[in-house]
């Protein structure tokens, strides 16, 4: 039995439109070719495209949007123009009303979060929900969560994210017991914010069956991935990030400058020309793509607002695990063995 | 007219102790020959070090420090056995006596900090000290600060850190207003935590004479050098330094794993080699090193713990300047302007 997976898509999202979302999809549906695609946004600009992949056209249900959400629209704004007839909402109401598993844009993140809260709703079990980033680490990638959608937490919202995590982590990465850090300024039970120790020994006793908790981890474990899952608040998780981002981009330039200063280093350049296209390659924000909102009624997949179509189709690829190995059951499951939560 | 600068170091703090601490003190007094020390330390082991430099020997006083606290201390422990007299919490009292100008320990952050606060006492305006960090961006360098003191703050904490951080960038920087940023998750006022809000509208407010409020910067513009002085509480602080180091090293280990995978590459290393070292020398942590405390009645400089003479040095650099140039009575004439703090 297999299930045909069907993805919703904001054509309209991101900088570049579906200049890079309908050849994103092509590419990610010669990988998938069961897929199945649900594709909102201006008809008179997107069916051009579309008929320029023709595979891609077969397997899309195109449908008219008369309202593209701004990448620079405030949150409030958005909701405003754009409820029940931009491209975004309508993308994400063919997930709540059933006609697709999972959501996929790259529009703006705020407007995206606010819409999706209204439209497909938190889950009962979460209080607020979550951005995941997966990571990429010496190891391979782990997942980092939330990294911007609510600011501050209390111990069961670390636990919330814990599980929310987790529960992405058995799916993306295939683990059966995810290990777990949650992101302090030190490794010992004593340091750190109350929340965070409180919600250390809630993790501690609540012995999940699919999660493996690990401790406390610092900044310097993102990257060298000591853990699966690095569990944070949206404040210090954002800055975190975004922060890492910087230091990526500052040490490319670092790079790029050393290579290009003297003659014999140009010459070094052309001779490593390979080995500088693979580590261009593994520092490349589009290949790790896609925040994932994690603790409402319905996937959402956030791609990078300036990812090119091979980021799109990242983003599709991990939609595509999500609906396949069913993130939102997983996510149930391990809810209700959660300590945070009171059973329904 | 000059005034002689006398530092006080802990010789024995660090990995490596009085093996690095004395040939670092030895390399910092070429730069500056008018330096004096007030070193301490067991001088059984640091005795025979020192007269192998015979012109730091005449500029140093050596005094004997039975105790040494160790690197993996706790501060309650290192209190409990090093106050009164281990060689940190002697160095430190140097500075209180008015034997020094400012002290200098590669010693753990944490028995430094508690040792400071002891010895030293916090300032009567400021609620907390904090550790400032220099952090190497783009343009140059920056101060970044608390990373790491303390946990949480109120607006007037956040206020105290600009002036603090606003102060060592004049002297460090050479700037008569330095650009004081505040680490949020976006630039829109709207946007993080209520404390930060309230502290970007005091400093708006407050038009000091030698600080430019700059508004809200995020972690990515920490790398770019956006501002002179990020402001952000220790929590937040701390994961950014941390997961910072942590990049930098992972995309370290990205390149020594291309530069070695193809004969190519190994060629266009050799040919470029010159320009690796200039690379690994601005990714070098020890060149920007020492953590400084501010906010206590006397200046303390941390170096790193796995700092090598050079570290030491360059650390030494810093205190040579925070003395010179009177670090404490340029914190003073700014807290009085500020708004964060009654008057006295």
């Amino acid at each position: 039995m297999t299930k045909t997976i069907r993805i919703s898509l904001d054509a309209m999202g991101g900088d570049h439109g579906p200049s890079v979302v309908v050849p994103g999809a092509a590419l990610a549906l010669e990988r998938h070719p069961g897929m199945r695609f649900v594709m909102h946004g201006d008809e008179a600009v997107v069916r051009p495209i579309l008929d320029a992949h023709p595979k891609l056209r077969e397997a899309t249900e195109l449908r008219h949007a008369a309202v593209s959400v701004k990448m620079d629209d405030k949150p409030s704004q958005a909701l405003r123009v754009g409820r029940y007839k931009s491209s975004m909402w309508l993308a994400l109401q063919a997930v709540r009303d059933g006609d697709a598993q999972v959501c996929v844009s790259a529009g703006n993140t705020g407007a995206l979060m606010a819409m999706s809260m209204f439209c497909l709703k938190t889950m009962p079990q979460v209080d607020r929900p979550a951005i995941a980033a997966i990571w990429p680490t010496t190891r391979g990638e782990s997942i980092v969560l939330d990294v911007g959608a609510s600011i501050g937490a209390d111990a069961s919202h670390y636990v919330n994210l814990a599980v929310l995590g987790a529960a992405m982590a058995r799916i993306v990465f295939d683990l059966d017991r995810p290990l777990v850090g949650l992101l302090n300024v030190g490794r010992e039970e004593i340091k750190g914010i109350e929340a965070v120790k409180e919600a250390s020994r809630m993790l501690r006793e609540a012995n999940f069956p699919h999660l493996t908790y690990h401790g406390f981890v610092e900044g310097d474990d993102i990257g060298k991935g000591t853990v699966d899952v690095v569990v944070t608040e949206g404040f210090t998780g954002n800055i975190a990030l975004k922060t890492a981002e910087g230091t990526a981009k500052q040490l490319g330039e670092y790079l790029r400058g050393a290579m290009s200063r003297t003659l014999m280093a140009k010459i070094g350049y052309l001779f490593a020309k390979s080995a500088f296209d693979a580590l261009r390659a593994k520092m490349d924000p589009s290949r790790a793509n896609g925040g994932v909102f994690l603790g409402l009624e319905g996937v959402v997949i956030k791609s990078h607002g300036g990812a090119d179509a091979k980021g799109v189709a990242s983003a599709i690829d991990i939609a595509y695990d999500m609906a396949h190995f069913d993130l939102m059951r997983t996510i149930r499951d391990m809810l209700e063995e959660s300590p945070a939560v009171p059973p329904a």
